[in-house]
């Protein structure tokens, strides 16, 4: 199981031609990539300064200054890069590619002559270099440029970058390793371990790939390297206050154990899902067989134990982090952005190993939900935190749940979230298809076309239908590789009716481990799938505390919410019944192109309460109508109440 | 209204004798003030020292050492020395006494010669009194110790400790006032305020009143004094750390406007409810109508929209605050016992203007839901959060519940609920009557024998019954003033089945604001109560979403909750059957005396879930038995869950 079997798409040569999602790309190309290049250079008013370009300058010496930001502000600049190579991979636009260039040159400007860079630490805290890892985000911030350095060769050839971060990654390996001159010690957010995969895969490197295991495989071990580094040095001095410095907390950035050994998700989301996307990538690429067995233990705890129904994780906003077991809290979800970004990772690197379903379902639920409703329909607003429930006045007046936005904010101070949108949906054609020798695998509808190249030739594909909106897909096959091949397709783990023809006759194949093969497949096959997207009423393992009584609608992989402005004020007054139909109105036009759900509920009478906050149960009701929309889309229409869990 | 028509009963000659409530009373006495004594004096090994005898050791000269503890540590002693001044009060006890009056003369010793007391600055920090009002407790300790000297000498006549206490007013009233030399000022923690007017009630002095008063008004006006002391002291030197000094918080201390104005709890419950008791002593004694105007407005948003259903209080823990109205969720409740207590306080201050029911209605409320449950049936260990659920593993894994323990504390390192449960409980008697002229007013169905005076003569009234565990009780009046005079009886709240019979007679007098009158009352009048202890489901407030959907069990005062070890794990599985008669089962001992109450409901299955999340609705249930127990005894029987608010 644990060896690369299948292999993604080249995004290059992946088009997407989609009503739906294509919106939602092109806006990533044409308003987000172009709006967070001003953010960078601080030419937006009204938000707050980014100083990522400048703490560069400051750092090349072309300005004077001194560092502003984060101590990970740099990521911010490097997630921007990779956004904008994965555009510029499937968009040629010469304009962008030479703000790049230009870009490129300044942070060649900036490294130190010994490989290091890091702004936070070159603009005159030199002497502090490697000696907090635990807060620091040297590794992670190294992290990120390594990728977009992958990404800018990938897309356009230039070396420029990737020499940059190559020189950076052998800095690195000539500080960290098992070697006694050497620091014994591993990033405090995971990050560079599957950057500097990529930095392997693009350069055959194997320096690159043993680092990143090394990383991986001395996270954990005792004496525990955080601990070390705490008591020699970070008890003492700190790098921000002269208060006492805790104790690390080793369960939040996953170093508390050996991370093969590890089969509970805990601690910070987005560190986690970093990590074992880098484990799933050292499974394949070294075959290890216990950190397979660790990544599919992992996976399943996330999935199956700790993940709200829209595919968003992370339980807690203390700590950004996972906390156990079906403890799935809806009105303080912390549910951030960038950590289900990070499972769609890690999804898409378990579907190299092993063609399961359930990745695909995940990278879609994920998809269709939070990374679609972390961001506004004009692409210039975005949700860090994608809550279950929001009560306006809650977020406003109780700090239990000051995290949770009731209106998307245009950026963050710690503007972690955009930037990780940008570059998931840029880079999105390397999800919809996979191959292997011989074979094609599709994992995602998304209308387009895409050629796929295997080892013995080339796929040519077409696909059309406004999926997941509509029930219609259709694919044509246009080219095969020369000895003919096989086809598999994800059938959805939400779609219980499907239906499928094959050059207009209908069959009915079975479905294995979530897909469905159609063998020797000639050029020019029509495949015609149809998907019920038949409304339906969701529950929750029992287990699930928060939800108990209570359902979310669903349509196809889309979960929807009610909003007051629909529903009026108080939505927990709303009961659904559970023996309607929800009926799909693609003509309520909630924003171009999307519908709403109807369907029957009560609602308590409030009336008659006055000023009485505790009396006899009564149960009187009335009927109402009910309007769903999709959760995406919650927000869009002014401040207001929304709730994806319905009492029934 | 705001003038002070009613007094309260002298607890001195209110001897309670109840086989219920006296249990606990006694448990006071013979358990916690003596533990308690023991914890001060650091003598219970295992749990964390307090110090707070040593502190007045040091203080005093008599010890070397620095100071440990809390800033407002003085106020554990405090209070333990007005509960136990309030048990000499009604149990004369001469070691006790003996205890008390060393005591005493070790804090005359330790007390400034310009009469400041407080061991925190007295100990090495005497440059930096009354520099810090914000956050450094020095009235809130003297305001402690004040009620301390009160009580002490109503209990005792011996005037030492009131000496010392009114000495250190004295110092006050020369530090602080609207004069030019001195500080316009108030305290950060409010709590002299209401003890000045002890002091006033026991020393005539008009000046303790002012100074009440001056206080009370100044705060709130603009400029705000700790935005002033934030200027011109804090933001550069803190007492604690070299970090940023925040802001103050004016709401946090409810100095955000001026008290008369406040119409709605903001900030720190206790806090919140120490000034309310305050303001309404203040009305009382000086007619002051705006004043009482603000009570009544605060009272009703407290118990009508920010009151939990057991009466407590407090919706975050991030500050111990109040939040806003309707926003009672039951997993994060702080609802910290003193709290409760403090709303007792002003319930009791309330009722001393206004004969209304609701007054009682709280208290009553108040004393068998939260305190009781505060404490173990042993005495010895103490809830500080009074939650309405509980799930023990989310308490140690989710940091958002970690302030809601599923087993009671031994001691906390701040300590102040233990003895103000201590305080509260062994001065019950003085809430269960109160008096004006001629008439008598029962509050309270405690058994007991009381001696009433009133301008007139005095009442005795004898009290028999088992109240609220048994429906009847039963009164007789044994003396009466010389002129005769008129009973009011309070009928409860939540009592909506009453029958009363006088001398053998059934007579129905009509209810009014929640007392019913028999006139002319002659000595060797009997009266017979009996309040109909039907089990019923209450429901909140639809505007309460946290309770959307959900009943509580509910017999006489008494709310009941599920727990763990009658009903199994995973109590949100289980459905009230809205249609079963609950029966209360006396035999089924849940402790000494207590019973339970049964009922019919349906538990959602589980088996065939298996390692799955989410699911189309299933409404596949089983029926079941569910047994509740009286909210005051969850956690005496191991560690589980308890739920309060159940699915129906």
């Amino acid at each position: 199981m644990c060896g690369g079997k299948y292999k993604a798409a080249d995004m290059k040569q992946v088009k997407i031609n989609d009503t739906f999602i294509g919106k939602y790309v092109d806006l990533v190309r044409e308003v987000m990539i172009p709006y967070q290049w001003e953010v960078l250079n601080d030419r937006i008013p009204g938000i707050e300064p980014s100083h990522a370009i400048d703490n560069f300058l400051i750092a090349a010496g072309r300005k004077n200054g001194s560092f502003y930001g984060e101590v990970f502000q740099d990521s911010d600049l490097a997630k921007w890069l990779e956004a904008a190579a994965y555009s510029l991979a499937c968009y040629p636009d010469p304009e962008l590619e030479k703000t790049i260039d230009e870009v490129v040159e300044l942070i060649q400007e900036a490294q130190q002559e010994d490989g290091y860079l890091d702004t936070y630490f070159m603009i005159g805290r030199q002497e502090e270099e490697w000696k907090n890892l635990y807060e620091c985000h040297e590794m992670y911030c190294a992290g990120h440029m390594m990728e977009a350095a992958a990404a800018y060769y990938l897309a356009t050839g230039k070396r420029a970058l990737l020499d940059v971060m190559c020189r950076c990654a052998d800095h690195i390996a000539r500080r960290f390793g098992p070697e006694k001159d050497k620091i014994q010690g591993y990033p405090g957010h995971q990050e560079i371990e599957l950057a500097l995969v990529k930095l392997y895969e693009v350069t055959g490197n194997q320096m690159y790939l043993d680092l990143s295991r090394y990383f991986l495989e001395e996270r954990g071990k005792a004496p525990n390297y955080f601990v070390h580094e705490w008591e020699t040095s970070r008890k003492k001095c700190t790098f921000k206050t002269n208060t006492p410095v805790p104790t690390p907390d080793l369960e939040y950035d996953q170093s508390h154990k050996p991370v093969d050994q590890q089969r509970e998700a805990v601690g910070h989301s987005v560190r986690a899902m970093y990590m074992y996307t880098a484990m799933a990538d050292i499974a394949r690429l070294t075959k290890n067989e216990k950190m397979y067995d660790a990544c599919r233990a992992l996976w399943d705890n996330v999935t199956k134990k700790q993940m709200y129904i829209t595919g968003a994780i992370g339980s807690t906003h203390i700590g950004e982090a996972f906390t156990f077991d079906y403890d799935l809290p809806n009105e303080t979800a912390y549910a951030e952005t960038c950590a289900s970004i990070g499972l769609a990772f890690f999804a898409h690197r378990m579907l190299q190993m092993d063609l399961q379903g359930e990745y695909g379902d995940i990278i879609e639920k994920v998809l269709y939900n939070v990374v679609l409703a972390s961001m506004s329909t004009d692409g210039k607003r975005f949700f860090y935190v994608n809550p279950m429930e929001v009560w306006p006045e809650a977020s406003r007046k109780n700090p239990d749940r000051k995290h949770v936005k009731s209106v998307r904010q245009s950026w963050y101070g710690c503007a972690c979230c955009p930037p990780n949108i940008a570059r998931f949906l840029s880079s999105l054609g390397q999800y919809i298809y996979s191959y292997d020798d011989s074979n094609l695998y599709v994992h995602l509808y998304i209308s387009g076309e895409a050629k796929v190249e295997t080892g013995k030739g080339a796929f040519v594909v077409k696909q059309a239908g406004n999926y997941p909106l509509e029930e219609q897909t259709e694919l044509v096959i246009e080219e095969i590789p020369e000895d003919g091949a096989d086809v598999a397709l994800r059938i959805p783990g939400w779609c219980r009716e499907w239906t499928m023809q094959v050059n207009g006759k209908e069959v009915k194949p079975d479905c294995l481990n979530g897909y469905v093969w159609i063998r020797h497949v000639e050029k020019g096959t029509k495949i015609s799938l149809r998907f019920a997207m038949k409304a339906e009423l969701m529950c929750a393992n029992p287990q699930v505390k928060s939800d108990a009584g209570k359902a979310a609608i669903q349509r196809g992989p889309m979960v929807f919410c009610l909003e007051e402005v629909d529903n009026g004020k108080n939505l927990s007054a709303i009961r659904l019944d559970t023996n309607c139909e929800w009926e799909y109105h693609a003509q309520d036009q909630i924003l171009d192109g999307i519908g709403s759900l109807w369907g029957k509920g009560f609602r308590r009478k409030e009336e008659q309460w006055g000023n009485c906050l505790y009396a006899p149960l009564s149960l009187e009701e009335e009927e109402i109508l009910v309007k769903a929309v999709p959760y995406f889309l919650w927000g869009n229409r002014g401040e207001g109440e929304m709730q994806v869990w319905c009492r029934y």
